[in-house]
């Protein structure tokens, strides 16, 4: 072998290492924990190589062994695989329409802790968002203060982000107009850590792929609707972010031309027919009545009152007529709804089965299936957590040789 | 080593030659031909291990090597790397709305030969079909009977289409339902070199990004109409096929509640705002017109025609509509329009940019461009060829193993 040829072998048996390492976190991060036998059928590396890895994470404090219930009767406990989730932790910021949430996250999945602030509806200055976050941040535990296991801050929030920079141009709910949130979010929490922001939608869509109702799907519609409407798109297991991040502006496709006016500055967007205004105005309910408001429809059409059941049919009709559409143009395995459309999932799933029956091409509507968000409220923040994670996700290797020190002096 | 770490590298060494032939293969199949100084900076693989690769690939027969003109003045001239045609070729064919098409297209994307036959619109028979492809077949050479090198057969048709088996579940232009296209095409030929079949804007979208108008783009949004209207979507540089391979039906999206029925079945569909019918209605012009009817439609509006002015601007109205929701849904870097919308581009480009500029989010409408297709009617077809070449520029090692003795017996 030529020299060149041997430092090309050993630079790609490194960047074979760190690919498996990659597969191996993966795996304990979504499905554990998992025994070495697991992790070999999973990954599809030899035995020797796992162990090989599970002892190099181990080490680096990423992973634990434990023993796990001996497989019934007699004989050896097996021996179980898990992420260690004090190993990289994230900080994990919502910014919803009407709540401030932050969370402490470790690999794994596992929520250390969890604060959610009611928050009223309407313009949130970017100077009292700043102050919020530190506060709520200081309530789940500063840890970029005390720890050098803070991998890193993921923040969702309800508005167009690009991608590259947490660059907000419009969050027409939250008054916003071209806000740099990830800059004033590095710079309200005083961390070198990575700020990575994304919106709510995409992340909801995320964390309901991840741990939710679409665990296993590769190819998800995940529509969530409070006043706005927005959508997370993952097409053969990725996210669809778009060009620049922007992707999943679903409420904003025109369903009806002769519809209301959208606060996007066009009409008869599909947001004006199947948000939350257009259901509390077809209910006979004040227009910005807000969560409570939608709670005493459900409560009135669970005693089979006229008015909320005709309001809520008419929200599915529109909501089934806009994913037939959508089952056409992205041919999904399955749609998820989340938010307000999970709220009323039970009234309105008929009707949009009915309207996807009628109106989605046969072929594609065969291979759909519906169901509403698993993770509630809190899937925008838990789909934060794994954005943060994701580098640790991505390439565990560059984390290992970040910590040994650290894991030594620890122990 | 312990012997199984040893076989594994064995086996990892060989994964990457493979990747590696791949990286040089596709480099030399879409910007052919190259020098190995391009190729060593556009793949980052190192000079000698690119000399290593190129002898490979042209023993093989898959690349050759010839000098290029010098660089200006006296010196040495250079060697180019240029994939050789003749090395793998394969069969297209495309099943359009009025015309059927054949080709022979060798690696680096050299169209051999090429025939293509009018026919009349509606409905065809699948029996008519088996015999006309196989006599356009025979036109373009037979090659199945006389070759070694036919990779495979790539059908563009204009229908929805199964990818894992090329099954046409419905093409309301051919009047099929049900159509088991991959299997049929196989017993028309006698071959059994594989047939992969996809949907004609899927096509389309796949030769415009790969040889045309978006070459370069990885989000693309390729929109191509006649009386039905078709889409092809790239994402991140991938195809955006769906669960199933439907993905793409954007003419059947609903814009519009008391709009005309769809052939579809539902009402108020794209396609029926914005497909050939539609434009021909509005021009006065009998709606079963084709393709001679729109060109009288275009030289009236050269000439100032106000009707048929009208007609265009209504088409590029809801054209831009239409549009203007799929930006905000998938923020593509670029819009390519193909088929009639190519051939009405220059009517209705502007009333298209201008609704974009009203509808579309404006972080969205910022980062896209509008252009026509550059391939103009042969794109489908070049793209069945792109997508039956795939397999050896996925894997040209799995290719080279099958043909030495080929390459030595005719050397």
């Amino acid at each position: 072998l030529a020299a060149s040829q041997i430092a090309s072998v050993g630079q790609r048996s490194e960047t074979i290492r760190r690919s498996n390492l990659s597969a191996i976190v993966r795996e304990l991060h979504a499905h554990g924990p998992l025994s070495r036998s697991e992790l070999v059928a999973r990954t599809g590396l030899t035995r020797s190589a796992v162990r090989g890895l599970i002892g190099e994470l181990s080490v680096g404090g990423l992973a634990t062994e434990r023993s796990g219930a001996p497989l019934g009767g007699p004989g050896r406990p097996s021996v179980l695989v898990a992420a260690n989730p004090a190993g990289a932790e994230v900080l994990a910021i919502e910014i919803a329409v009407d709540s401030l949430a932050a969370a402490i996250v470790g690999l794994g999945g596992q929520v250390a802790r969890l604060v959610r602030v009611e928050r009223p509806r309407g313009h949130l200055a970017v100077d009292d968002l700043v102050h919020d976050v530190r506060e709520l941040a200081g309530q789940v535990g500063n840890p970029w203060d005390q720890s050098d296991r803070l991998l890193g801050i993921g923040v969702a929030v309800v508005g167009m982000v690009r991608r590259s920079d947490g660059f907000v141009p419009l969050a027409p709910n939250l008054g916003w107009h071209d806000v740099p949130l990830g800059e004033a979010i590095a710079g309200a929490l005083g961390t070198a850590a990575p700020v990575a922001v994304a919106n709510e939608a995409d992340l909801g869509a995320l964390a309901e792929l991840r741990r939710g109702a679409a665990v296993g799907e590769r190819d998800l519609l995940y529509i969530s609707g409070e006043v706005g409407v927005g959508g997370g798109l993952f097409v053969g297991g990725r996210p669809l972010t778009g060009a620049a991040g922007f992707a999943g502006e679903v409420g904003h496709m025109p369903v009806n031309p002769d519809g209301a006016m959208c606060g996007c500055g066009s009409r008869g967007c599909w947001e004006t027919e199947i948000g939350e205004r257009a259901l509390l105005q077809r209910a006979g309910r004040p227009i910005d009545g807000g969560r409570e408001a939608v709670e005493s429809i459900l409560a009135a059409a669970a005693q089979q009152d006229a008015v909320s059941l005709t309001a809520l049919n008419e929200t599915g009709r529109w909501l089934g007529r806009g994913l037939a559409g959508l089952v056409n143009a992205l041919n999904p395995r399955m749609i998820v709804l989340g938010g307000l459309f999970g709220r009323v999932y039970f009234f309105v799933a008929p009707t949009i089965k009915e309207q996807l029956d009628r109106f989605a091409l046969p072929a594609a509507r065969e291979v759909v299936r519906l169901a509403p968000a698993a993770l509630g409220v809190n899937a925008p923040l838990l789909g934060a957590a794994e954005l943060a994670l994701e580098p640790v996700l991505a390439d565990p290797a560059a984390w290992l040789s970040r910590t040994p020190q650290r894991m030594l002096a620890s122990a």
